[in-house]
């Protein structure tokens, strides 16, 4: 571990409501904050790539910290710029979207989505809903959320297929399968939830094969990216009374437009992107920053490397 | 323990569709299942108190088995009845409930009643939702189902009190009170959930000074029993904008009118007393008649037995 110079923080873009916070961890680390045109980090804190970023990207910047989990508007950008570490705010969010992934499990097996759009008492819904703990869950990327998921999952006692890009075993799930077998999940599964990066090998990873495949009752759940369904596949197998439900938090496109026959679709919810409670995580992203800047002074390996070949 | 003499099972009304199964469940522990005249023991299938149950109840009969957990709508009958042994199915149901009780308040919390009647993408909701993780859950009632859903919550680390008629210590809570200091929980809770039996001391146990009480942002999810709201109440307060909103499994009047305000309260979402999944319970309810006929047999307490005094 080679102790560094006290780091040069830039933060950026200029003004942002998340500046002061940032600012007061950078400090909290023994970080200059005030640097710009000689910091050595930048801290950006919008969704997207913007031209003052390209601008703050100056040769002194070894490190930047993006507040995004998923990171694929950035790899271009990153990927010519090898010469640096990128990091991603990765694991702060898993929590929240795992919350989130577990109520539209529920909401679905319970039917709530219809429920709510009901004006009437209707006796014979009783016993349509789905049991949790006798359903096979098969979760689909278990990196942070995935495995946040799992582990809300144990009280129930249902059985949980994990997939991995490498079939790594995880705990909490009963089988770990590498990614080259996930087809194997769709007949099996009651409940499929998307929670992998968005890559080029995971795009479109549930089609129209797979959608056939699932089962007559099954629930699809996506809250990583609109590219991992192929949309026009799930809305025509949606329509001839394919699955028992979609339970999207992203979509493709994005936003969805106010035409898109998913909105009208009974057996799907769609909630625009709001797994991620945006303002209550600014602490955490905070937190994160102050102890990737001691690690970095530290000369210890950063939280949230991106990792250029596996695309995250 | 005195060993009794084979039971002679009379299981009504005739013709029930789930006869059969508890038929099997009897001849299992060894009972004899075609009495009826000379039966010691009836097993009672239908929801409701019906005329055909008092003609069973000939002066032999010294057991009642039940197929519902709340039994309020017995209790007249068993009072007057006090020489015979009647129990609930209370407990075989829990675990579906808590699991409706808990898809209930992750869906209040996520805002998903609300998305489930978008027809357009907001993307202003972002951040609006509520984290389970953060949340202070009473459980007021906690039996068997509350207990379940105790431990559903367990892996969030979410703060919960729960609410007992003696304040015992309930495991997974991080404390319990004494029926006597409910009003203690109403400005507390992020969530106050209503799991305990409908009795002359829990009719409406929340009224317009408990909702009053409530947090802004909180939620109300009833999965007991109507009367423990006094719905006027509720009313008035959601559409004067008080708390965050109500998740209703049951109602008073139940079921609820088709002309009733709150199918168009937007911060309520109905469910039609959907909580316990009926069909997939039965071979439950046959697991426990035959386990509760072995201990009869063996002159053994009885599960789920009526107390009287408590009128649960």
């Amino acid at each position: 571990m080679n102790e560094q110079p006290v780091p040069r923080v830039h933060i950026a873009p200029e003004g942002h409501p998340w500046a002061p916070a940032m600012a007061d961890a950078a400090r909290r680390a023994g970080a200059d904050v005030d640097a710009a045109g000689d910091a050595s980090v930048v801290m950006w804190l919008t969704n997207t790539f913007e031209p003052e970023l390209t601008d703050a990207l100056h040769e002194g910047v070894v490190w930047v910290q993006l507040r995004t989990a998923g990171v694929e508007s950035w790899l271009d950008q990153a990927a010519a710029d090898r010469g640096r570490q990128w990091t991603s705010a990765r694991g702060i969010y898993a929590e929240a979207v795992a919350e989130h992934a577990l109520a539209s499990i529920l909401a679905g097996l319970k039917l709530l989505p219809t429920y709510a759009r009901a004006t009437s008492w209707d006796a014979d819904a009783k016993g349509k809903g789905q049991l949790l703990r006798d359903a096979t869950v098969a979760v689909i990327g278990a990196g942070g959320i995935g495995q946040e998921l799992i582990r809300y999952l144990q009280p129930f006692g249902s059985r949980i297929i994990a997939v991995t890009r490498t079939g790594r075993a995880i705990e909490g799930a009963h089988e770990s399968l590498a990614a080259d077998r996930v087809a194997e999940v769709f007949p099996r599964a009651d409940v499929v939830v998307l929670s992998a990066p968005s890559t080029p090998g995971t795009s479109s990873l549930v089609g129209a094969s797979e959608l056939e495949a699932m089962r007559e009752q099954a629930l699809l759940v996506n809250i990583a990216r609109g590219s991992l369904i192929d949309t026009e596949a799930l809305v025509a197998c949606l329509q001839r009374g394919g699955i028992g439900g979609a339970m999207l938090d992203v979509t493709d496109p994005e936003p969805l437009p106010d035409d898109h026959p998913l909105w009208r679709e009974p057996r799907a919810l769609i909630t625009p992107h709001a797994a991620n409670p945006g303002p209550s995580q600014m602490p955490r992203l905070a937190a994160l920053f102050e102890d990737n800047l001691r690690r970095f002074t530290a000369g210890e390996p950063l939280r949230g490397l991106l990792d250029f070949d596996a695309g995250y």
